[in-house]
């Protein structure tokens, strides 16, 4: 497990396979003012929020149907030419560089709400709905979805990198909401994984399978979700500490004591003030917990009793609420932009984010000297982490002209990635691998669960179109 | 989805693939005193708590560590015979039959609790651990492990066939509460699917493909689990009916309300009468209601208010309190032996147990004309249900030497998985497929996913050695 690493590097190794004209012409013509080879939408789809260079597919189709992706999947497979789920852009490993060429599925007009099962708790959607989307139509029902990444990214592209978010210290994550998929697999047939029970022992878990398997064994298009009745009270809180170390010590005791806290959330001085100026905000430029609490109103009312009394123990100062919707509404929001606010306090700059998810009582220990470490190398830098969960990213605000700042943010990432693992932690907690961590995945898997992964992606995908380049090297 | 479903059969296709007798004999010298080939140990792992007949393998080997396991795998891949997991044996659908010859490994040597990290809500086990045997090694740290069907079932074996039980309702079931597992694949290589982090997005999701996959994709060699602390407040209540159409209104409007139940569990009067005899209690000989509620003293109280005003509104009965941890152990002791109370209600019965699961608002529409036609036939039976979950148990206590019985059981439990596969809901909530609903399995999933699920088999175990004849027909 604890091998040497090698770092991850922002050069991408182009093998991109030709898309025949006689493919490019079929699918034109099948998929007429859907289908577009300009090079501005191809480079649109070559892209995500990542550091890497844009690298377009040949050609884009615009889904708008489940059939339309069959169709499409079933003419690449004829052909041999690779495949990329795209939804809204947001991911941030390279997932939706075309790397070995071939076309872009966008999803992003397959945006339907299906159908809202409040009796049952469920929702069923097209893969192109946000999770904004999807909370504005459930709003009338009393019900939400607490799956929040930072983006407004869509519930498709959401399961396909497992994705998690501020909610999932107390709700988990894509893997503990999504009921059942529909999916395109690489043969371009259409299949359900799933039904509406909330639990089943009906053979393998397909389900599960897809969620997070980053566009590599199929398309989703249909998605069946949890849903949860809004919280009676919500309280939302800020406490400011006098260090990164105080704010953990006492993220880890909240954990540890079994608070069912809705968000648990750190953001460092340095990154406050950077969410201060974008946001407009005059949060105390102090390392600072943003929490938020579920429930009752007493039982609101006692979970809040505990955690000040933990933040009083580390020298948190007293908590400084938002009370209305609307303050809250800004706090997370500023919160959820905080990715972007760093972008924004360095002109010009690429983001490099980390992602490491440790067990909680480990979190002190994976964290400080990373942090002690970014300030001593000089590369301005953002932190945040979902640390109820044991998740926090730094990102390295490099200059991409700059090949010195990218190695040295590289070094930065590999040595967080090293000491989370030999801490029993993982390499991404809900980023994803994309091309960006595909040598962290075999550091930390082991050789012989990379190789159970690879058999199993080549006898799903044997000519190896589904997103080909990312997760796993074939 | 609903095309008619060959009724499953209780006879079983035997296609023994013969032990080679220097393989048998390679075996015993590498195992020694942990080799069996005596009939009575042989018969002993032939069989599970199902109707099924006894189908002994051809050898037992009683595995004390992982090598142990790596070994007799790595020899069966060799020789290309058969291998059958066994932990405790109390499986329902007919798991560790060796309908294809071959060798059981016994795991329930492997018995050791291996760390218990009560700092991160972790534990790592090895297979044979029981779960009541967990429980005991957690009481002192003041944690607990939720998931408890029936049986004091192996954690092996739960992970095996993806197991849930009376508190799936709260805690989910062990899809959502496995966090990694050490596997012997079908090569005979051991690997690891996880780390101890609370989530990850890294790679596939190997753990929950295992996780239910019934011994047919490897041989899980270790366990490392969620664990929960002690509920401050525990109150435990009973509530009569007058009629099973009651008892499940209420329920389903509890689920509805987002009460968070710690266990909801339904008994009709003929099963509490089985109880009542078995257990020596004096519960009222009504449809019933038996539930549980955790949280803090006034979380638990107002759960329970919100709980009793629903049950009025059903003409539920007065709460009868199980105050004391004594008469709440007697309590859910006596419901998880309503298996055994039904099978003792009938000597020399055995039972055919449906096992369907439905969207919550569809409960009452997949049981009770489901119970009445139980009832027409004249077949004795016992009613359990979890039905937070939507998930209930008709057990059809057949004379197995009257095959006009199981006949009729088996198109009883057909019609069943029909009307719930209609209502969006599955086939098994947590027995497994086995061997008795490869063929519901087919009519729930249909063909493409099936397809899917075979090549992952076949990738993974081209020799279909793991537990051959089970969940799918290679």
């Amino acid at each position: 497990m604890n091998a040497p690493i090698a770092p991850p590097s922002l050069k991408v190794a182009l093998k991109a396979r030709p898309a025949p004209e006689v493919f490019l012409s079929q699918l034109h013509q099948r998929f007429g003012p859907q289908f577009s080879a300009a090079m501005a939408v191809r480079e649109q789809h070559g892209r995500d929020e990542s550091a890497y260079s844009v690298t377009p597919p040949a050609a884009v189709v615009f889904a708008q149907s489940t059939q339309d992706v069959a169709d499409a999947v079933a003419l690449c497979a004829q052909h041999k030419v690779p495949v990329i789920p795209f939804g809204v852009g947001s991911s941030l490993e390279g997932h939706l560089l075309a790397v070995q060429g071939g076309i872009s599925i966008d999803v992003s007009r397959m945006n339907q709400v299906l159908a809202i099962h409040a009796e049952d708790l469920t929702v069923t959607v097209q893969p192109g709905v946000t999770r904004k989307q999807l909370n504005e139509a459930l709003k009338s029902y009393g019900l939400f979805f607490p799956i929040d990444p930072g983006a407004d990214a869509s519930l498709g592209g959401m399961c396909a990198t497992r994705a998690s978010g501020t909610n999932a210290v107390r709700y988990g994550t894509m893997r503990e909401n999504v009921l059942a998929l529909e999916v395109v697999n690489a043969q371009g047939q259409v299949l359900r994984t799933g039904t509406r029970a909330k639990k089943s022992s009906a053979g393998y878990d397909l389900t599960r399978l897809m969620v997070g398997s980053e566009g590599t064994l199929g398309v989703i298009t249909e998605v069946t979700l949890k849903l949860y009745p809004l919280p009676e009270a919500v309280m939302a809180a800020t406490c400011a500490f006098a260090s990164v170390a105080d704010a953990v010590n006492a993220t880890i005791q909240i954990i540890q004591m079994g608070v069912p806290i809705a968000r648990c959330e750190l953001l460092d001085a340095n990154t406050v003030r950077m969410v201060n100026k974008q946001a407009r905000l005059s949060l105390k430029e102090s390392a600072m917990l943003l929490m938020e609490f579920h429930g009752s109103p007493a039982g609101v009312q006692e979970q809040v009793e505990v955690v000040q009394e933990i933040c009083a123990e580390h020298q948190g100062e007293a908590f400084e609420w938002a009370s209305t919707p609307e303050e809250r509404t800004r706090l997370w929001t500023a919160r959820h932009n905080a990715y972007f606010a760093g972008l924004q306090s360095r002109p010009g700059c690429r983001a490099i984010s980390t992602d490491t998810c440790v067990p909680i009582s480990k979190l002190a220990d994976a964290m400080l000297d990373c942090v002690r470490e970014t300030q001593e190398s000089g590369i301005p830098y953002f932190l945040v982490g979902h640390v109820g969960d044991g998740n926090f990213h730094i990102g390295y605000l490099i200059d991409p002209n700059k090949p010195q700042e990218v190695e040295t943010a590289e070094r930065l990432n590999r040595q967080l990635v090293q000491r989370a693992l030999a801490l029993g932690g993982t390499c991404t907690g809900e980023h994803g691998v994309g091309l960006h961590k595909m040598d962290f995945l075999v550091a930390e898997a082991g050789a012989e669960s990379v190789a159970m992964m690879r058999t199993i992606k080549q006898a799903l995908d044997p000519d190896n179109i589904m997103n080909p380049g990312k997760v796993l090297a074939i």
